[in-house]
């Protein structure tokens, strides 16, 4: 991105952006369900909340098929809300080939020894359309693999060079980069905040050219090198579940976890929000009454609140709207971070939403080699059609109750994943003593990190 | 701040500014040390660091007077670095009045009963000359005080009422504003947000018009209701020290610390470089050696690391230029938050400091009554020039050895703080075994949280 960038993206008046040719209408991107579940059975969801008769079934995959580390799946479709199960999901081999040898579209293959090999599972959340997320599904990991090709020299290093080559232009190279503290995985975390913009431009060129439009959360877990990232953008969650920890492995960014960075732009471009909105927050919409009254408001840089005398501007619809689960955007999105809505607008609008979203993941780390595994440890990634009515505290009891009794069941972690699926459509299994149904797609992994010798790959 | 001030403040091409009528020339700020030290006397500092002999004395509040709850308080002035002390600190009473009675310029007086009252403790690190902080010790606290009536219905308040006036203008306002989690705490922390921005421009009209320069850090502690904020803007550092914890109150705010905030306005407004520098960050400023080849470096979105290909242009200086304590902003300030600076330009150009400085603080909130307090739990404020030299752990281990031998003295909270400014000069105390040297000024508050009747107000 060029210092410019945005003025010329977003805002009227700034240099026109060069003339693009018109290229050829491409076709739609057709819908399917994630590949590792073709073949796949599928048991009932919950009969009261289905759209018609057993519509909404929980499916696994088929139980010949292991995903890596002999990870567990399972998904439900929404109730009603849409024609599509809007979730993607995506998981397989990550094969990191030196760049010299640039081959292409290697992917799931078994890769000579000499390379970097890691594993992938992504989820991924759609909105206005599937489109997006399956767009996510097919293209993030190959942004990721070439992204890690570009820098595997680094990688393989103790530390990584100054210079890439390798060669020292300075003598003191190693130590300016000992000095900021620079280590390896500061460059998967870089390959991953690039391999998600990346993958934001593809999606955005290939929605504009089937004429498609939607936006998706996307959050994933790569392990490479002893160490798993966790990457997110959106509102799913993944936590790590041990015996006597729950850790807490991603952050939601939504309107109102992300409010001061959205209301700041709002406050250096006033020109995006067309006179439209207020940036200012109130704790509701203020309507004629409120007129010349002190009352409650937070701006941009404010973590407190004070009062300010309304006027007739502070009377307009607010940028953020909401409170939780319902916070929106500009009136339009729950999520402030993910993939696509290149073309969303505010309805009847001119108003983008795409300046005030961010495709930048925040990324974990953790430091798998140094957490003296036990059998039951696992990593718990899940869209927020389960948090929502799930705290991490309901799944950590699930997980463990479910996976203290199924010892010898070698699907264990699928059936998992379905038992954590069934507990989202008011079935409660003891566990959790809720019942609350989720009507939202739910997809979740079920991360295994210690099983040897029981996946398709070793850690 | 209107939406667009930015742009005007600070960018050519914007509208004009209102022309302002040249004001009448004001006379320098005169320099003193703080009020509380009047009539005190000094202990010699580390001889083998003064500039001439006893030239950097310790100094202390006089034995008869008392700080608001027995704090105690120690200065040394820095050893040649400038002909003032450019620490500054400021303590008293605060006395929180009710707006309708407007009565100005009280402090350190006793208040009636039916008002709120807190207390007050501030350090302000100058540079650049020292009447920035000598302005900041004069006025924030009646800038706080000011900002805090203006909210204090809704401080006196279970909840902070939605209109000041208390007025419903809709019955389910309560409920909104519940809904949003706002608490009496975030009328104060909006309070001293808001305070921190006013002397921010106070300091600017003043030093324009006594034709002075200068910045300041600020760290500010407030009692007030049972809590005890602590705000920071800079690189100062309040700790709370107990038998078993140490807390950390405060984190600083420098170039470092504050990467990508300042990256991403240059990359929003590229101008305020005048092309003279380059945002990007690398592990060290790249030559003409470097060129074309690929190095490490760091943009505004990432966390992580890359490689780019060396242009011309990155052979620039660095916006954000060495490591740790040696890090500066546009290769001239330490710090990236604090007050004033509002003339200040980078050596021999026309580019300003000031678009990339914050003076917002963060505000952190300790809840003093739910505590359980022991006879010997402090809270110690510092400037970075202690921090410079001791650790956290060492201040704490100094604190414990100290208060636990010194049980009956009733000056015992000002014999710490100068044990803890000895233990900055060289004198190893046996706490530390370090033996460090801080040629910078160094001031210390230690405030005992648990001192009944010891000092000049309840808590």
């Amino acid at each position: 991105m060029s210092a410019g960038w945005f003025r010329r993206r977003f805002l009227p008046g700034g240099p026109l952006p060069e003339p693009q040719p018109p290229g050829p209408r491409s076709s739609p991107v057709p819908y399917h369900r994630p590949r590792f579940l073709r073949g796949s059975g599928s048991s009932p969801g919950a009969t009261d909340t289905s759209r018609r008769s057993d519509s909404r079934p929980v499916r696994c995959p088929a139980r010949g098929r292991t995903l890596p580390w002999n990870a567990g799946y399972a998904e439900i479709i929404n109730a009603e809300k849409s024609e599509f199960n809007e979730d993607q999901a995506a998981c397989g081999k990550l094969c990191i080939q030196r760049c010299e040898f640039g081959i292409e579209d290697e992917w799931l293959t078994v890769c000579p020894e000499e390379f970097l090999t890691g594993h992938y599972w992504a989820l991924f959340d759609g909105h206005g359309g599937p489109a997006a997320a399956i767009l996510a599904a097919n293209t993030l990991h190959s942004c990721l693999r070439r992204q890690l090709e570009a820098v595997v020299e680094g990688l393989l290093a103790t530390q990584p060079p100054m210079h890439l080559s390798g060669r020292c232009v300075c003598s003191s190279d190693p130590q300016f980069v000992e000095e900021k503290g620079i280590r390896a995985e500061d460059l998967v975390i870089g390959a991953l905040e690039s391999a998600f913009q990346e993958c934001d431009d593809v999606i955005g060129r290939e929605l504009e050219a089937s004429g498609q439009v939607g936006g998706c959360t996307a959050l994933v877990a790569v392990s490479l090198q002893g160490k798993l990232y966790v990457a997110n953008a959106g509102d799913s969650r993944a936590i790590l579940v041990r015996r006597d920890e729950i850790r807490v492995l991603s952050s939601e960014f939504t309107p109102e976890t992300e409010r001061q960075r959205i209301q700041q732009l709002a406050f250096i471009y006033p020109e995006l929000l067309a006179g439209e909105f207020t940036r200012l927050e109130f704790p509701r919409r203020l309507k004629g009454d409120d007129l010349g009254q002190k009352v409650l408001f937070r701006d941009h840089h404010m973590n407190g609140w004070s009062y300010k005398q309304v006027e007739k501007s502070d009377l307009k619809y607010p940028l953020i709207h909401g409170q939780g689960r319902q916070a929106r955007l500009l009136g339009t999105l729950a999520v402030s971070r993910g993939l696509g809505d290149h073309q969303l607008r505010v309805l009847d609008t001119n108003i983008q939403l795409k300046p005030f979203l961010l495709s930048i993941p925040q990324v974990t780390v953790l430091d798998v080699d140094q957490l003296a595994l036990q059998e039951e440890d696992v990593v718990v990634m899940a869209t927020d059609g389960l948090w929502d009515v799930l705290s991490n505290e309901q799944v950590a009891r699930l997980v463990r109750s479910f996976l203290t009794g199924n010892r010898e069941d070698p699907h264990r972690f699928s059936e998992l994943a379905k038992v954590l699926i069934h507990n989202t459509q008011g079935k409660d299994d003891g566990a959790t003593g809720e019942g609350q149904v989720s009507y939202d797609d739910v997809s979740v992994f079920v991360i295994p990190l210690h099983s040897p010798g029981q996946g398709s790959g070793g850690h």
